[in-house]
């Protein structure tokens, strides 16, 4: 979502700017992936070594991926992008820089669409909490077993787009509105972080009253000052799309300010109201009872 | 604002249910004030006394606002509403029910609209911080000198209330309806707030200015923090606004579980911002010499 | 520490009223823990039930640990203890009140040791989050293999306690300051959590160089900003400690008010630590390799 | 309080390098003042000018204070101390640098005692919030009429320093010693502020008890919260007391890392106190006749 929004409406300016084929191109890729029914993942976080150096200026040239190569077909590009959700239930990956570049930093203004097949392309996965707990024995603890989500670093060597799979290639100045594009979108994005607290909220009330103590004041301050947290993330979610701005290409733009702003919510309000579940619900065996009691209802 | 777009959808379900004439006579009201270009304020925070009590059950039973007699004409009201804000330079006063009532309340179930200088109201001017600096020599405290805000204690004491300023009486199971209608505009209108806010940050980045600090990390880190609650209120002032709900009278509610978000950061933040204006901006005659210069180009 | 503490004193003053032995009983058998160097586990968490009624109104009698069967020899007891830290490597649990107890609870009003070994003791061991992990291959997670914390559920079917290990036994009305001087040492305890917060603090520093950020001011101010809350941690504990009141027995007490506000503390400000490392640390590739070069100096 | 035993230890070390005069002059001057029973109010802090720069950079050479001119008998020094809380009624005036000086600032170096009559010093009054209230008819609004504080900007226009009186002139590379010392005394000492805050906190609860709500959990909680952070003010500032380190003078320094912490407290907390009581206490007549019930008793 963020990946081809941005690019829908940068690849427009960059048109118009130096007459290049990107939008089109991008238009058709995107409509090509909808009649498959395909997945993209945006693929953006460098691993970027020395962050107070640009990418050229790295002891590693490959700490930002850039092109190694070029042909009459297309380019070669080298790199890694890290901690990709999602990358692995991906069809096809959209490689995109991670910061404002520079003229010296030519090579490494590439945009460009993957399989994720793609020769040359490996991929480390990420181990992530009590993720071996799955693979034991019983459901309780399968989670999510057919759609669950991951996170891996993808090492690109030397890896071919073809040139109708390049939006982008050494228009470095648009980098950066590229990047403050996609971080919009992104950023607005994480107010899917309010249905994960009402999931929260509601574990808790449930868990509450199983315990029989729903009806203690301090038990609904506590949902009440957690519904109040939760709902601080949508609203500036949804004031950040209600003040949304048009771009050239005709796509809109969610307000930047307010998009940065629920951002910062989320990341402190999802620890606030997890905090809250851990110190005001627990779980005991008279509350085993009331649930098996229900579930069996 | 509150008052008067809660009783206009609160007459018409009113008036639906009882066949009253309330929706007419309010809608005639709101034509003529408009007419007129009279400001009308609304007058809801009854005294109160033992707040463990009804209306009807307190010691005195003019802690509440009601109904003291009836002619063919209209009726007398007697009671006070606490520390209304603006009534002094209001044109015309709307008295509305502060609480839930039952049918043992019924008398206490009074609407109606009342010109500030009828007989037998008597105001009682709250002070303010600072008030009496306005009349100090020279210009630097006299404020908003002509529009400045006041609240007062306003008395009533058998004041008259003709039959066509009359929008709700008896209906005591509509009192809620209004107050929480009321009370969503109301809440949602804090709002306001982030636009106070804004005078503060601007203030403290000038001040910051002038003493040669807006460069400063810890500096910069105060404004954006500033900014951020600022614009939390803002944004949950606007979402509440754009999830509205339509009534039956056609008029529009916005949402009410984000309008009481928008309220209970308007509780807390300008205080978060007041306080890291105080913390980290300060004024001295170092930043008194830039400022002269400044202003004097 | 918490259990014996509070039964020092406690037993020193239900003696004073009954003429009972247990404070001499008591010091007899911590003079023989220590002269063995023995661990004790407090137990004091019963699984409670229906939180609004008291234990001998719940519909299951064994909710609360009480005393089933009576001896010449001493007593028998069933019930279970919830999440009982440790208790798998101490040699003797001491089994306590969890709550303030009246005349009908007298069966309840039981203090007693056990080793915990003891006939009729099952131990159902709590799962903890990446536990398995640390019976992976490599030692990357292993962890503190081999003195590493643990909790489990302890069910007692009728365990038997010998008379001279009975420190309390009936008197009801005693529960409460058990409980309370417990509590009151138990929540001075929790400021070994600036402990934890020091190496966090210390490995939060450590991948700021590692990624060359260290000057950066915003990693500064993180840094300072958990330091302040961790030290604030310390402060409450240390003052509660400082500001001591002694018991009748000798034995001191921390001030009940300030070790509750060193608990309440920890209850937030350890999240809010652990919040500012994983929105301002990361650890890359980049990292690693200035890490390996300095593990190896 | 914070200039008097920070100059008691530094005046000792200056001594013991330099072999000056200054530590038993300091010891005759104290000795002398409490002799007389005299309050002295210590002055640090300089109107600054241009923050980025060090005094002798400044534009304005009077900036911070410093010595214009020597004779046998003594110096005299020119500047201006802003916002001295306590200046009128203090007898006598410490005058100590504000900042690290370097060789280049030496005549800023100067550290002496001022009677606050002496010939040269003009004050210029601080305004306070409401402070014209106090001169209205009647006594409700009177304040510590006898006592109350005030804050004054202190300029001081070649004010004469007799020997006896200078306690530091020249010895720059002291200066920063002695602010550090100065601010850990005045950092601690904040720890007054939760003196307010049980007065605050008492006046909350009485008032909840006038308007009949001192049994609403809401309320409750309000007065809990609040001496949560009244206490957590009063606990870091007994901590940094009890963490004392010794001086080579002999007198004790608290800690400087807990005294800070103190003081970042009070910069936030008696904040969010003053935002409860106006959050959740009011006051309207039914209160007054209360209140009157009760002082009437």
């Amino acid at each position: 979502m963020d990946a081809f929004n941005a690019l829908f409406s940068t690849t427009f300016e960059i048109d118009r700017q130096f007459g290049t084929p990107y939008h089109s191109r991008f238009r058709d890729f995107i409509a090509d992936m909808q009649r498959q029914n395909y997945v993209i993942g945006g693929a953006m976080t460098d691993v970027k070594g020395d962050r107070s150096l640009a990418p050229h200026q790295q002891a590693d040239p490959d700490l930002f991926v850039h092109v190694t190569r070029r042909t009459a077909e297309g380019v070669f590009v080298t790199g890694a992008k890290a901690h990709q959700t999602g990358c692995l239930n991906s069809h096809y990956l959209l490689v995109v820089p991670t910061l404002r570049l520079t003229e010296a930093d030519r090579d490494y203004a590439i945009v460009g669409a993957l399989p994720v097949d793609a020769e040359g392309i490996t991929y480390i996965y990420g181990r992530q909490s009590c993720d071996t707990r799955s693979m034991e024995p019983g459901t309780m603890d399968a989670g999510n077993a057919q759609f669950g989500g991951q996170e891996a670093m993808v090492i690109l060597d030397n890896v071919f787009i073809p040139n109708e799979l390049i939006f982008m290639d050494g228009e470095y100045d648009y980098a950066s509105m590229l990047v403050e594009r996609f971080t919009c979108y992104h950023r607005r994005s994480y107010v899917c972080k309010s249905g994960v607290g009402d999931v929260l909220i509601g574990a808790a009330a449930t868990i509450a009253e199983y315990n029989g103590v729903d009806k203690a004041s301090h038990i609904k301050d506590k949902l009440v000052e957690m519904t109040f947290l939760n709902e601080t993330i949508y609203s500036t979610g949804i004031a950040a799309s209600h003040s949304f701005q048009p771009t050239a290409s005709g796509a809109y733009l969610p307000d930047d300010l307010l998009a940065n702003v629920c951002k910062h919510h989320v990341t402190k309000l999802p620890y606030e109201i997890g905090r809250s579940v851990s110190a005001g619900f627990s779980w005991w065996p008279g509350s085993h009872a009331a649930l098996r009691s229900r579930l069996s209802q």
